[in-house]
């Protein structure tokens, strides 16, 4: 061959993100460097004994049936359990409404390859999940962003971005990833009607809202929007849900493991069935073993305590973050205080540059990630995101040690040029 | 919503397949019913106790690791894994030439995401595998079609399908699903020089190859692109396979177990490292559970004597198939006589509609799989493909009696109605 494969590409991939920071990300993974970039699950949470003992059953008993082709819809029995999962939100499913997914990362793929034509707007919070960012890119997507407070998204502004037609909003009600922050009730309200009333679908992500340390439970978008339909048909008059205007997405990622890869779709069964038809160019289905592990070890109930004991563990690590953090950080830094989940966000001063200082802090053995990462439209120079779930408490506390040396010296550096001037 | 999902979509799936037909395969899963429409192995051959030995040990000794997220390019173990089955063919592969997948439909798609703009014509063997067909429509790929006889694709009509200028060609050389047919030697050569001096690469599927129950191994069109670069550049200047032509796709799904989802890709560094980026954005990675014990499973060379025990069995059916067919099915019917893999092929005189007489057929509790879901152009209205690696004996020869029956009634049938003319 003369030519290399880059010649004969005609088609390349868009806005991947920075090749120097997954670079400098991969140097992360040193034994050394205490790093609060991943967003990776405390793993001596994982329920190691429970798998043993679930995998031993599913072999032993359906071995066949594990091993071999399954359906793309996904196991039955794990399908009905999401339907009892939603019921308890609320939600009168039925299994034609849920598909299961290899991890909510090829639900959001899905979601693109359905709805997504090249050159559409997606709204987007400001800053967004990065991973949806990255899966709808590959479909050409523009983003039209709304900025987020301490309360999520402001609804004050989302009227103003919907006037530009986007084919769908993307919203992280619970714990954001990355900002940490969450709506109260009556944005979610506001939300779910100004949806309805522009006609512009919801695709709700929420991989993190059984994790609630503290606050009230808020419903999610789609039994918001369920509710507003109950009001509004007869009774009587079949499953309300198939008229809904929310894809809602989850994962069992964060509360059982997410080496499973295993995910699901709750929306009305004409959209299920568009995906079931799209997954299966994609992967023909989720792992059948996987699926069937799963299951034996969810089916009597056993999130109950399991995910009570990750919300205390992983209170523990925010509130040693946040303790850290006010010692150790400099004036002028912010940040955020999330009630759940796994990360938060700093906001430095804006003549900081988040990206150029990483290198230091990787210099200095700690790490997170730059928030330009997640803004489509590049901005967020001056942000960062932090994970707590997954670094132990006396690490937490000298990775904040470690970052709050870098900040301030930092800080210091910048007044002197000031001054300087 | 007043509105429906259906209403608010831009984007339709194309050729997603007949619907009608996607219903009556639906049925062939009541247990009455004897399926060749399947590509299902046989499950009991699934190395079951294998299995729960090897997940045992694996969470057992690695089980946060086997539960943790992982990296996007596959488990390290498993990638040496297979540079050294390609080390075995004669390819001087590295991990970095390696991408582990979520089965090889998973390949397939990568392959649409990183390769096809819309439009984009793909050079595919006439009938070829539906999987494929699927997974590039999703990216509105057009097709150029080369017909196969006995021999696998007709190299003599390759230069005209090239001079439409396809993006790549994709071509399964090993007992080709669904045709069952092989590629001889010569052909091969053919397809890779010319592959070479008209610059289109080459997407090579072989989830087959290792199920050869006779004849003489041949090397696969990868070992071929890789002898040629070799015979042109110096030695001692790298790695020369990733000059190569070819992206080779193949699964343990025959080997091993479809319930999995394990595949993988191996091609030059370059094209890994964008499949690798498209592939983040997909799923994330595959499963660090499934591949953890999956490597447990293989690292001990359990494939060799598994592969020929699965050989054995195949042969067997294969043979009772054949043989049956030949004392059941009416005159005017012809079949081809693969040497190894999971599928025949038959062709009907041309009169004869499959998917018409499918119907028929599933009355008479028999089914399998009509031609024209694995042409892109629908043409194939005479031809059907079936499976022999599923069913048992004794249901493989009950199965094509009952088909033989649908068969001579709709030939006495056509020939009455012929005579009436």
């Amino acid at each position: 061959m003369a030519t290399t494969w880059k010649l004969r590409y005609a088609k390349r991939m868009r806005g991947m993100g920075s090749s120097a920071i997954r670079e400098l990300l991969k140097l992360t993974q040193q034994s050394d460097i205490i790093s609060f970039a991943g967003g990776l699950p405390a793993p001596e949470l994982f329920p190691i004994d429970e798998f043993r003992a679930a995998t031993e059953r599913v072999l032993a008993n359906y071995g066949s049936k594990a091993l071999q082709y399954s359906t793309t819809e996904g196991y039955e029995p794990l399908r009905e359990f999401i339907v009892n999962k939603m019921a308890h939100y609320g939600i009168q499913a039925a299994p034609d409404n849920v598909l299961i997914t290899s991890g909510s990362q090829q639900a959001l793929d899905l979601i693109g390859k359905i709805l997504i034509n090249a050159g559409d707007r997606i709204l987007t919070e400001r800053p967004s999940y990065l991973g949806a960012l990255q899966a709808w890119r590959a479909y050409q997507a523009d983003f039209v962003t709304v900025p987020i407070d301490d309360d999520g998204l402001r609804t004050d502004k989302l009227e103003e971005a919907l006037c530009s037609g986007p084919k769908f909003m993307y919203i992280l009600p619970n714990f954001q990833n990355p900002g940490g922050v969450t709506l109260p009730l009556d944005r979610r309200q506001t939300i779910v009607t100004v949806a309805d009333r522009y006609g512009i679908p919801i695709v709700e992500d929420d991989p993190y809202g059984e994790l609630r340390f503290e606050g009230e439970y808020l419903p999610p978008l789609v039994v918001l929007d369920a509710e507003m339909i109950n009001d509004h048909i007869p009774s009587g008059s079949g499953n309300g849900f198939n008229r809904g205007n929310v894809i809602y997405l989850s994962t069992f990622s964060k509360t059982l493991a997410p080496g499973l890869r295993l995910g699901w779709i709750v929306a009305p069964a004409e959209v299920i069935r568009d995906c079931v038809m799209a997954k299966q160019g994609m992967d023909l289905h989720t792992s059948s073993f996987v699926q069937m592990v799963a299951y034996e070890v969810l089916k009597d109930d056993f999130l109950k305590d399991h995910v009570s004991r990750i919300r205390q563990v992983y209170r523990e690590r925010r509130d040693i973050m946040l303790d850290a953090m006010a010692r150790q950080f400099p004036p002028g830094v912010r940040w955020t205080r999330p009630q759940g989940g796994l990360f938060l966000w700093v906001t430095l001063p804006e003549t900081m540059d988040a990206a150029a200082i990483l290198e230091k802090a990787v210099a200095n053995k700690v790490a997170y990630v730059p928030g330009t990462a997640f803004h489509p439209d590049g901005n967020g120079h001056n942000t960062f995101r932090l994970n707590f779930s997954n670094a132990r408490p006396e690490q937490i506390e000298i990775g904040i040690k470690r970052l709050g040396e870098v900040l301030a010296a930092e800080l210091e550096y910048e007044e002197e040029l000031a001054y300087s001037v």
